[in-house]
């Protein structure tokens, strides 16, 4: 919940009309984004001694341990997050929704590709995903702890890691590389009373879901295979 | 002072005729205000040996320790510290103010809704505090701790904290989120000799006070059921 | 591999038509290069307990210590990771190569310099080596440990190094400084089925791989004449 | 030398023609300053043990101090360092000169206010070295040690503090704040045969001296009266 209501947030800021953000470009955008991971991560440690915001993650975690018990409660939680925030999100910037264009309103809940076409797209977001599972469980492995790199830096780190991917492969789809980021804003958008909202585009949202999911499961074959975890 | 000395500078470097920051955009401005709260900490840390900078943290600090007994004394303190930046502001960029129109002259001190809807703007300022209360106690909390965060990254963490609300949740109303940081420099800007300013829009003035109180109590509720504290 | 896949991918968001980081300017190049550096560390650290992603820098590493044994393993291993980091920015931004201009399919994958003066190029390409192995090797030394500088930020503190270097003296040469950087993945720009690309500008490639390498020597020399090691 | 190799530096990748930062904005020049901050202490740990990298700072501390011994040697360095670094960054620019035009070729090397009027002006210089005297103090004292803050954030947490002041002090004066920083590259820009290069202002040569150098007493005198240091 509170990833997406930073995360989303700013989009909003840097899309809605008359917001003081407005077009404050892809760096406003990516740091936006890599500081709500590291704002999510630290509030999911003090409440509940864990950080799981991310159903790809999650999956990854459970191939790589073998233990798949916390993966159906956690996607819940992070769906129900997801939902919430989309509301949180509307109640924010409440009086910018009357005068946004449509596309824009629907691009502060959920991601759409610059170019569409989903095999390339799905495609992107795997590979966006692990990257994102392999850099990501290296932040924590053994080796960096070994070689002296200040574990207690490890949330920090995520958020850069999140900024440096849409920096750097966020430019065709808009990096979901989170299903749960995705999809959960989508019903969101589809649920609330916005003021001349389009549909929900629906025959997108299979991609940041699916291609996600995939690319957390070959995330963590490959950091099983080359001794990350 | 620290704080609000960095902080309304960032605005005047961005919005004052001739400035060399001039239409730096938002980058420029949330990271400013995000460095100036560390560097505001940083100093009150060293000067005395804690950091309230904020007269909504400071409540929720006494809602959820119980201790009340500081609240008016730092909030005092806030308060005249936040009206001396606004003096100090105004003596770094000197030459700058007279060819600046009215209305940025007053952003430089305190904030403005992009869309004037008092509610909702309420609304705006009181939930960013909730998220500033939240998120600042989770930095802090023993379950981050636990999990091996270097508790010594607090002071940069809150940094960050706060470049990522402005960044998110900054758009519609400029993220006071603090009290003092609005009401003092307001003040300011009413009793310097300012050439060619509009009035200090009193009128609003309530919004950024009574919200962010408000948001500071129900952050402290809220961190007091979650269990972050 | 990782540290190409994220750095060339920055320079496509930034150029490719269509890209959602188009134009994003040279902040978001110059932090995407840098963070690239520090995910590539982090990586590396992670699978093999050490982080060699230069020639350069293993160049002057063997220089310093006198043992050249490694240095044609890892630079044959960075070489083939950059080829293949080539291969996967290609599929990153599949749908973006048809509509971008020649010169900017390019610049994905190796460096052009601003005015061409190859002899001046390469003082810049050796100059900015100098200065990243002077300052790189600086953030690791015993005076820095000594001093209380936290040691496991070094992966961190390279990333900013590289951040710096982009932002001070990348201008002329779009900064190398790196022999495998840009060589492996000219190698790719040559090899792939790129729609309507131009040659590989075989005339510039020596540049950016023997002023580096020049400059990791020399670098080499100071740091020990220095006594940074 | 490498804290004005890269200072410099990103001003001319900012300003000289054809550069490829050029018109990067002030994020990028504030962010280079502060990164350049950050390199330069740490080349100077490295090398010495200590990093004294402006007079101002030197004289604050031998004010707090009451040791003056090392004061002339420093300053003598700091210059040297300084008139070097200009010719660096004159090379790494070589091809970049010719097409530029003279204003931007003297603010490469030395700071220019954005309206001249000297009182105010060194007044503006007077309180951001004042300021960066009492935060940057404030950033190593007892105060902070204490509540918890890595002392080994130091480098890095300076660097910051220059970033910080020149997003928020910069935009009346470029933000000297040192007067090695300024007076060294501008022998430099004198002596260099630089194409169709302007005088080197130096009527203006005296308040980027002067100013940061009474500003480094006056707020080694706060540090004491505030129990800082």
């Amino acid at each position: 919940m509170v990833l997406l209501l930073f995360g989303n947030g700013v989009v909003a800021n840097a899309l809605l009309a008359d917001s003081k953000g407005k077009d404050g470009g892809w760096i406003v955008i990516t740091a936006g984004w890599g500081f709500a991971v590291l704002c999510g991560i630290v509030t999911s440690l003090a409440v509940g001694g864990v950080a799981h915001l991310n159903p790809a993650v999650t999956l990854a975690g459970a191939v790589t341990s073998g233990d798949y018990s916390h993966v159906v409660p956690y996607i819940a939680a992070q769906m129900a997050g997801a939902i919430v925030s989309g509301v949180l999100v509307w109640l924010v910037y409440l009086p910018h929704w009357a005068g946004s264009d449509p596309e824009s309103k629907l691009a502060v809940f959920c991601t759409q590709p610059a170019i569409r076409a989903p095999a390339a797209n799905a495609l992107t977001e795997f590979l966006g995903t692990v990257a994102l599972i392999v850099v990501g469980t290296a932040i924590g492995s053994k080796g960096v702890s070994a070689s002296g790199l200040a574990p207690g830096l490890s949330p920090f780190l995520w958020g850069i890691l999140v900024w440096a991917l849409g920096l750097s492969l966020g430019g065709p789809t808009g990096y979901a590389i989170n299903p749960a980021r995705d999809l959960g804003p989508r019903i969101a958008h589809a649920l609330l009373p916005i003021a001349g909202k389009r549909d929900a585009d629906w025959s997108y949202a299979w991609v940041p879901v699916v291609a996600p999911l995939l690319g957390g499961v070959v995330g963590a074959v490959i950091v099983r295979a080359t001794g990350i975890i």
